[in-house]
């Protein structure tokens, strides 16, 4: 990383909002910030050319545009292939849209990857990490030695891990992946079918007031959840598995849980934690992009 | 990889027999060769000393000693730790002990991980891949955009995935982990407690036989292996994941349970294929790592 005294444009596209910011290199910090409802496309172009106009940094000194996305991506060519979670966006040349629109290079990567590289450079600044998203789906950002894992650009699928053959039915259409066992949607489901309530927050409320079924379906998350960091600890050998997304507003409830069931599972040691970045991490992150080095 | 015309010692160090070798560059290919029983730290470095004598190499064109050897290894300090198939074994300084018998520098890494590189170089010659050694236990060394994952250290404990959580116990005390499920230990343990056989090959001749519960082992085996395999793709996404080691002798018998699992339980592709290097793909890999960058 170089240039301190540069900026950045940062796109964070997720399946309800999107949210595009200036980044100031020197401080760290998000200086404009622009939130919109998910739409088209373009209308994720015009977030990016408002965070330009309003903001007072001279365009010289804006080194890119970084654009963390829902994938799948394909990141060679710089598109967002057909996220379930946009239906309407279909190989959306995202990168070469920014480029044209702005005369600046861009640079796209999937939105557990840019927040893995910001916890990297601004939150628990290890370089061996995983970043782990719980909430609808479960995803992942691995980072080795320094480095992003993309494999050939599709890495970090944790969701569909399988830890129980024999599980439940997960929306990919296979059973026992993490996902099914272990997300917002996971909870919700077991909490609809057991206890008439869906919304996982209740769940783990009613989990606190010591409603037994409630616990059984909090525990069950909580160890797959934990058998699945156990699983990437050895296949990856992390110094820390950082944790955010909606899910883990309740990590006071999972904490134990969780960390007991990886120390029993994994020989490889690993630092379990909250994100200190919060939930701008993936805004954080996209905004790291045009800073990184390629080689 | 520079130096095409340069030489280079290689060392795989296992848990019965040890080998070194003088690897020629120019032509990628083993020209002298030592094999011993594994016997104390000095033994091995006694054979690497024997081939550095025998060979017609001048010793200013050999760039170094590669070290492959069964782990737990620390990387950073070049150390055997204290493998379970070395008991006498202790915090061995081996890389220290080879450049001070030999004022050559060395390098370590662990046999799964040297056995990838190989691949990666003169096997299937992809960036993105995963090398899995099926034998007593289960290894692997995974390479993303050309680079080795080590972690902090330890990375590729691929054995250790926990696949059935209520499965049989492993080695390392958990229940159900990959090399509990699908490894040579594995088919034997079955074939003891079920036909009265423990030698996998026999499993595998009496599967070939028709007889329904040498079938039955085999194909569990071959169900969990595809579902180790299918995480990973999902985890790493490689191009290819290369077999080797003991049980793969097999392969034949194994190859559509384990492609059809792979191909019902990932979502990213990958090419399966035995090892093109057959048995010397850790020999050749740690006759390599004198010629890997490192940055």
């Amino acid at each position: 990383m170089t240039d301190k005294d540069s900026y950045s444009i940062g796109v964070d596209i997720g399946g309800t909002k999107t949210r595009a910011c200036v980044f100031r290199k020197s401080t760290e910090k998000i200086v404009n910030k622009v939130k919109i409802n998910t739409g088209s496309p373009e209308d994720a172009i015009k977030a990016i050319k408002r965070t330009l106009s309003e903001t007072s940094a001279e365009k010289n000194r804006i080194r890119g545009i970084g654009i963390g996305s829902v994938g799948p991506l394909d990141l060679s060519e710089g598109l967002i292939v057909n996220p379930t979670n946009l239906p309407t966006w279909k190989e959306v040349p995202i990168k070469k849209m920014a480029e044209e629109a702005t005369n600046l290079p861009a640079w796209l990567d999937n939105d557990a990857n840019v927040a893995a590289l910001a916890e990297r450079e601004l939150g628990v600044k290890a370089d061996n990490l995983i970043y782990i998203t719980v909430s609808t789906g479960i995803g992942g950002g691995l980072i080795s030695e320094g480095r992003l894992i993309h494999g050939k650009g599709n890495a970090g699928e944790i969701g569909h891990m399988t830890l129980a053959p024999s599980g439940p039915l997960c929306n990919c259409g296979n059973r026992g992946c993490l996902e099914a066992l272990a997300s917002g949607t996971a909870i919700s489901k077991r909490g609809g079918e057991k206890l008439g309530i869906q919304d996982p927050k209740r769940i783990f409320e009613k989990a606190k007031e010591d409603n037994p079924v409630a616990e059984r379906i909090i525990e069950n998350a909580c160890r797959f959840l934990g058998l699945g960091i156990a699983n990437l600890a050895e296949i990856i050998d992390p110094e820390y598995v950082v944790l955010g997304g909606g899910v883990t507003e309740s990590w006071n409830q999972m904490e134990k849980m969780v960390k007991s069931t990886v120390k029993n599972n994994a020989r490889n040691e690993v630092k379990i934690t909250l994100t200190p970045l919060g939930s701008e991490n993936g805004l954080l992150g996209a905004s790291l992009l045009p800073f990184v080095d390629r080689q």
